[in-house]
C-alpha cells in the first residue's frame, strides 16, 4: 500500500510500504476513506521536533473495516468507522473514567495518511457509523477523529455551560471547533481571537458573537471591554505556545478556567503566582476524543453541527506534500487527504 | 492599643500603636477577641520574603464590633463577628461571582494580631454570629476566618464530591482543614500525607481514611497502591513549594484535578507537559473564604464540624513572639493569640 512518510523538516513523501496484517484476534485493518493533516504534524515538518528516522505520519482517519481479528464483535468487515487519533481499549479504568488517551493498553497509530491503518484494539477504538454516510458527511465524520472532539475537550475542561462567557484563543481547526463546541454547550457569548478574515467568518458561522483581532495587552484589554471589565468565565486555548497560554490566562476573569488543548510544544511556563492571585485554573490536555464520539456523532448525523467546514482543501494521497505546504503556509485551515 | 509588628526575620514585637479610627461611613472598628498566626506569616518571619520596614502583621481574627460608620446596617456595635483574612465589599462583580479575594474595592488588614482592627468595608467583610458564642466555640469560629475556608476552597477547586478519592498534601492547619472539608463534601476515601504522629491523629479525627508518611517517588507509589493503581480523583495541595506541588500533581489520576491553596512562595514551576499528557488540571488560589463563611458557619454552630481543633497552643498577645517560634519550630499546628 501507499503511505505518507516524513523524512525530516519539509520532507514529506508518499511511498510504497508493507500492508498491515492482523496479529492478535482483537485487532482490525481499516481501509482509509479520508485522513487529514494535524497542526501537531507541523511540529516535525517545521523542525520544531526532531525526526530521527523516516517514519509514517498522520493520526486522524475514517474508513471501512477491511479485516477483523477472530474475537472482534462490535465492528465487522464493511462497517464505516471513525477512529480517534489514538488506540484505546475502552475497558481499562482510565478509559472508563473518561480519559481514553491514558488507556493502560493503548498507543498511537502507525501512520494514518495512508491507504490502510492497523488498529490494535478494534472494539475500543473504532466507532461504527450506523449507515454508510453520504459524501458530504465525510468531512464532519473525519472531524470527530480529532479536531471537534479536541475543541469540545477544551470547552468541557474549561467548564463551559449554558450562559458562560467564553474566549477562544487560536483560530486553527481546533480553535474553530472550540467555538462550535462552546456554542453547542450553551455559551451566552463567545469571543474568537483571530486576525484572518476567512477564519473570522467561519468562527461567526460556528457561533462566535465577537471577534478580537488584537493580541497581547491590546487583546486582553479588548476582551475585558467586551466582558464586563473582568474577562471570561472560560477561556479555550488551542495553540500551545507560551504567548497563547499567556493570552488565555490573562483573558480569564478571577475564578475563571482555562481549558487548554494546544500541544504545549516546548512547554509554556505557567505563571503560577498570577494564576494563584486571580484563582484562574488551568485544565485540559491531550483530548480523550474517543469518549466524546458518540455524543458528538449524534449531532453530526442530525445535521445540527457541521464541523467538516474546517476542511477547506482536499488533495489525493499522492499530493500529501502539498497538504503539508498548504497547512504550513496557512493557505488552508485544514486539509483532507483522500487515499 | 497594642499590636504585633514584624521588624525582620525572627524579630516579632508587641508595641503600642495608634488606635484605629472611623473614616468613611461604611467602615468599622472591631475589638479582637481572638487572632492567630498563619503559615504565610512565617514567610517574612523566616526571611523568605523581605520586610522592608517594620509593619503590623496578622490577618485572621474574630471579635466584637466596637464602632461602625454612619451607613453601616448589617452589623452593629456589640455584634460578635467573623472577618475573612482580607477586606471585601461583597457587592462587586468578582465578589458576586464567588471570588471576593478579587474584590474590586477590597484590600488587606493592617495587622490583626492586635487589640483592634480597622475594617474598611464593614458590610461586606464582617459576618455576624447569630448569638454570643461560648468560649469553646471561639477557636472554630476563628478557623472560619482563614484555615477552614481555605481547606474548603482546595476541596471545591479540586471538585470533591460524594464518592471522590482524595489525597491531601500538607499537614498544617490548612491541610488538616482540607481533610475535614473533603469529608464534609462526601469524599469516599481521603489519604492524608503526613509524617507527624499528632497531625496524623488529627487527620484521622477529621476524616482521613489512610495516612501516607512517604514523600517523593515513594509517596506517589504508596498513594497509587491505595487508589486503584492510578491515583486520586482530587488532590488538595496546602503547602506551596515546588516539591509539594510536584507531589500533588503526580498523586492525581489521569483526568484528576489538583486544588491548590498553598501560597506559591517563589513560584513553583508547573510541569505543563506532564499535566497535558495526563489531563491533570490545576485550580485554586488565594481562597475567597468570605464567600464560604455562612455555609461553613452553619455546620460549626450545629456542632457537626470542629475545625478549632487545629489550634493546639494559645498565648496572650504579649507573647506573640512565642506564637511565631512555636509555629516556626512546628511545635504547634496553629497558635491562637488572645489580646
Amino acid at each position: 500500500m501507499r503511505a505518507t512518510k516524513i523524512y525530516g523538516p519539509g520532507d514529506i513523501r508518499v511511498e510504497e510500504v508493507a500492508d498491515p496484517v492482523l496479529k492478535t484476534g482483537i485487532d482490525a485493518v481499516v481501509r482509509v476513506v479520508a485522513a487529514c493533516v494535524c497542526g501537531s504534524d507541523l511540529w516535525p515538518y517545521r523542525g520544531v521536533t526532531d525526526t530521527e528516522e523516516p517514519r509514517k505520519i498522520g493520526h486522524e482517519f475514517v474508513g471501512i473495516v477491511e479485516e477483523v481479528g477472530a474475537d472482534v464483535q462490535r465492528v465487522a468487515v464493511g462497517d464505516f468507522v471513525i477512529a480517534p487519533f489514538y488506540d484505546c481499549d475502552m475497558s481499562c479504568v482510565n478509559c472508563l473514567n473518561g480519559f481514553s488517551t491514558s488507556c493502560l493498553n493503548g498507543g498511537w497509530w502507525d501512520g494514518a495518511q495512508a491507504e490502510k491503518v492497523y488498529v490494535p484494539h478494534a472494539e475500543g477504538s473504532l466507532v461504527k457509523v450506523p449507515s454508510a454516510p453520504s459524501e458530504e458527511l465525510i468531512p464532519s465524520l473525519l472531524a470527530l477523529s480529532d479536531v471537534l472532539g479536541t475543541g469540545h475537550h477544551a470547552a468541557v475542561s474549561a467548564g463551559v455551560k449554558p450562559g458562560s462567557t467564553v474566549v477562544v484563543v487560536g483560530d486553527g481547526a481546533v480553535g474553530l471547533c472550540a467555538v462550535l463546541a462552546a456554542k453547542r454547550l450553551g455559551a451566552a457569548r463567545i469571543v474568537a481571537m483571530s486576525r484572518h478574515e476567512s477564519r473570522q467568518a467561519l468562527a461567526r458561522e460556528f457561533g462566535a458573537s465577537d471577534i478580537v483581532a488584537e493580541r497581547g495587552d491590546e487583546g486582553v484589554a479588548a476582551v475585558k471591554e467586551l466582558l464586563g471589565g473582568i474577562g471570561a468565565d472560560c477561556v479555550l486555548e488551542a495553540v500551545g505556545t507560551e504567548e497563547s497560554m499567556d493570552q488565555a490566562i490573562r483573558s480569564a476573569r478571577p475564578g475563571g478556567m482555562v481549558g487548554y488543548v494546544g500541544v504545549p510544544n516546548g512547554g509554556p511556563k505557567l505563571p503560577v503566582r498570577t494564576l494563584f492571585a486571580n484563582n484562574v485554573g488551568v485544565n485540559g490536555g491531550v483530548a480523550p476524543v474517543r469518549n466524546y464520539v458518540e455524543e458528538l456523532l449524534a449531532d453530526v448525523l442530525a445535521g445540527s453541527i457541521n464541523p467538516g467546514r474546517v476542511f477547506d482543501l482536499e488533495v489525493p494521497l499522492a499530493e500529501a506534500p502539498e497538504a503539508y505546504r498548504a497547512m504550513d503556509e496557512r493557505r488552508a485551515i485544514k486539509v483532507l487527504v483522500r487515499p
